[in-house]
């Protein structure tokens, strides 16, 4: 049952890792952006629809990168391939 | 009784890292963005309405990565499925 | 008693870094913010009643992250679900 | 009587660390705060009454985070439910 | 069964450190690239079309380099040839 | 007499960590606001009153972080409850 | 089979941090040019085509770097020399 | 006689450390203040009066937390509470 | 067979530490030499010519840098005198 | 003669890195203040007296606290309680 | 063959290390050089020639640096004289 | 033999040590403080009396502190205590 | 044959770290001068003279340091003396 | 023979490391005084006399800091007191 306990804690250390690491930069990344485009929009208070918009898009690209991290740290707790076979394994045993 | 433990272990560890970690980016990220939105409402009364709801919006969005990492550490504390399946192991012997 | 103990000594340890970590951001962020927020104050007396409410939604959402901190930390420390499951096992045996 | 040490050791240690950690962030964003709030006050002298009320509120706000680290670590030397039970166990033995 | 262990344990870890360190990068340098054209525009609203060309053609290139980050984590999660190959070795025995 | 010396052990080597960990940011804020302190009486001699109290009160919030500090490092030199017992127990054997 | 497995185990690791390391200062840079191209866009809209000419060669010249660390990454997983010699050896005997 | 040396290897590095690291931030911090206000006295020569006597009562505060450290440090050179005890221990033995 | 291996790991790790630590300094010294460029090109769209040469004539001398770095890390991998050493020996036993 | 070997080597590396950590900050603080008494000057010579003599107190105040981390090295070589005591306890014997 | 491999091994490791740290501030001492050259063309282009010649004199000063490294890491590789020492021993046992 | 080795290498890593890490604060300082003095006399050069003397004082002051680590660093190789009682100890065996 | 191949391994190690961690501030110093030293002839054409002459002392001065490092690096490689005695050791046996 | 070796490895370490280190303050803080020097002679072309001889003395006494450093190395490879009472007692026995 080694194995298994080996897979189980390396996931969970990796799963956890790889979202508080994962969210750093992209929480200093929009928190940049959108100090900016606040501090645009009392600049120039006419051109806020396309500040706004330039804003938005922008945002959905950084937070597909935190997005990236939080499906890998999912897949590593629910929907891990190592972990399957390795029960498969011990079941089938 | 070894692999429960050191699953345990781990569980605590990760769970506690992966929220103090988590917070940083997102703490730092808004408390910038906070301090632009104050600055700029200082220089631009006017627009407070625009600058306000750009902040709020762009707030929960930054928020919404603290909480994937708040959500992970709940899950190794409260719902772990390693931990689970180990129990149940346990308890099946 | 060797799985009891291993379990307590590493929630003592996390429970410790999680709130002391956790504080660091929060704090450098609030303190972000409510430096800019001062200078506002000074700079635009006028407009005092819209920064102080921008600041202290903004203040809030931060501290809530040093909250979610605080309470992993109370729950390792008060509420440990593994340490309980621990227990239980000893008294049981 | 080894984990009863173990426990008294890395309580000893935490506590420590986590109080000295943890005052780390609030004492630089408090001197931040407090260094804008005083340059504020040679700025606009008349402000006054609204900069100190805003500047204790938010003194307050970041200093119940330094609190929290010391709640942690006084519970953690005096109050410590880990080694509550150690003791109990070791006495009824 | 220990080599397979090993390998699972290697990848697992890796592909979370290589998504969530590989996002840090390109999530600053979009958030600066973001609050730079953001300001831009408001500097300047006629050269919007411009401004917002370059800036979604440059984000394109460094979210290409988070992709990398991601193909190079995902392979090791569901297309391993490392851990196919043990894996075809194991069930031939 | 093995558990004795590394309660001491630890004791000191914490002791000796706090103190001067913990007074690292106390002392960077509290030289920075000084500093603006300093500053801003040269800009406004006339608010010299106002600007001394304020700066007077936050060095004394911010000092008390570094007595929190030099308490819990007191503690563990002169009051340590773990120490306290093992040498009782010691004693008493 | 110990030595195919410290290989293969080395090999992802490698490959993870390769990607994952030798994308940051690509990315960093990338944003950095591409943020004051875009400042620069907006304060002379009339040399546009050379700054944008002189912005993708730029790009071009910093994104090489990022794909000599792809190429290195994708040789060690799919077309690593020393695996294949190893494979190999063990075909063979 | 190892308790004995432990304990005395352990003082002499904490005592050095305590120092070493205790003045850093004291010196910083108060480099700045002086530095501010070598500054401000060239900028207004007339309240040369204030700014030396809240200079150097900022100077007496920020000092006392380096003297904490050389407390602590002398204490555990001279005056350790676990050497004394352990000395006479050996005595009476 | 012992040797060859860790020969293999190290020449692996190496190739790939190598070029990314290696690519770090040239991508962010290109970024800024490139910004710089696009920044004076708003300035002074008269001097392109010159600008644009000697932004080059730069470019090619940090490329260089990067190229040494591949160069090294191909040679570890596909031309390793060491490698080819060990594997003539066995061959010729 | 394993304990004396040991604080003799503890305590030669305590009292180097003492003196060379305690020099970091002093020299760094001092340096400061030196750079801004001197630009002073240049800008008020008229306020000379005064500039140097604070300069003077100042860095006497800062090179102090170098002073104890001296202090602290010298008595480590020459003076250490901890020698002393394990020296005449060998030659008691 | 043991002797053989370890310095086979150190040598292939500190060849990587030693270009890949080696290049690091060489590139961005000529980044810089590079970018305020360029700047400079902008602001003066009538000076030119001296701006250009004295650029180039110190590109090449500063290439030199990163050419030294690239001497030790092709010594070690191709022209190792430890290697040869061992090999020549190796052959003539 | 051992412990007088162990004594020797001990003190020569910690004189290599002393002395480089000694000599970094007070560098920098210094070259802080003439950089400063160098601009101030070309701002003022009729100031260059009290200039240049409150310079060297200073630079006198910051030496001293790289002297203190080079006096200990040359104690520990020509005049080291310990050294010299395990040469006498190992002499009069 | 143990102790020389122990030698051999830290020379190669110490030759490339002391070479590649010995550019890094020559390198970033000199690249400072020189841009300053471009930025300066850009400004006051007519002293090129004077600022050339005093720029090249300079970076000779600061070279000399980076040869220091090299000197020691090839003395290690190609002249070391401790290398020498254990060849000439051997050889004599 | 091993106290021998373990002496000179010590020393090759230190002696590359002590140089290497000990070279990175003064070559920035070189870099910085010839940076500021070349500036103002810029500025103040007239007064390059008192400049360039304030700027060399300077100089001299940074660079003499790296000579310590570089006395120290090769005290420790050519003349090292260590080595020499080694090599005595071997040649003694």
């Amino acid at each position: 049952m080694d194995n298994m306990t080996l897979i189980a804690i390396i996931s969970i250390l990796t799963a956890g890792l790889t979202i508080s690491i994962g969210v750093i930069a992209p929480a200093l990344g929009e928190g940049r952006a959108i100090a900016t485009a606040v501090n645009s929009l009392a600049q120039q208070p006419d051109a806020s629809a396309t500040i706004t918009r330039t804003l938005f898009v922008g945002l959905a690209i950084i937070e597909s990168m935190a997005i990236y991290c939080f499906v890998v740290s999912m897949v590593l707790i629910f929907a891990n391939p190592f972990w399957n076979y390795v029960i498969s394994e011990t079941a089938g045993k």
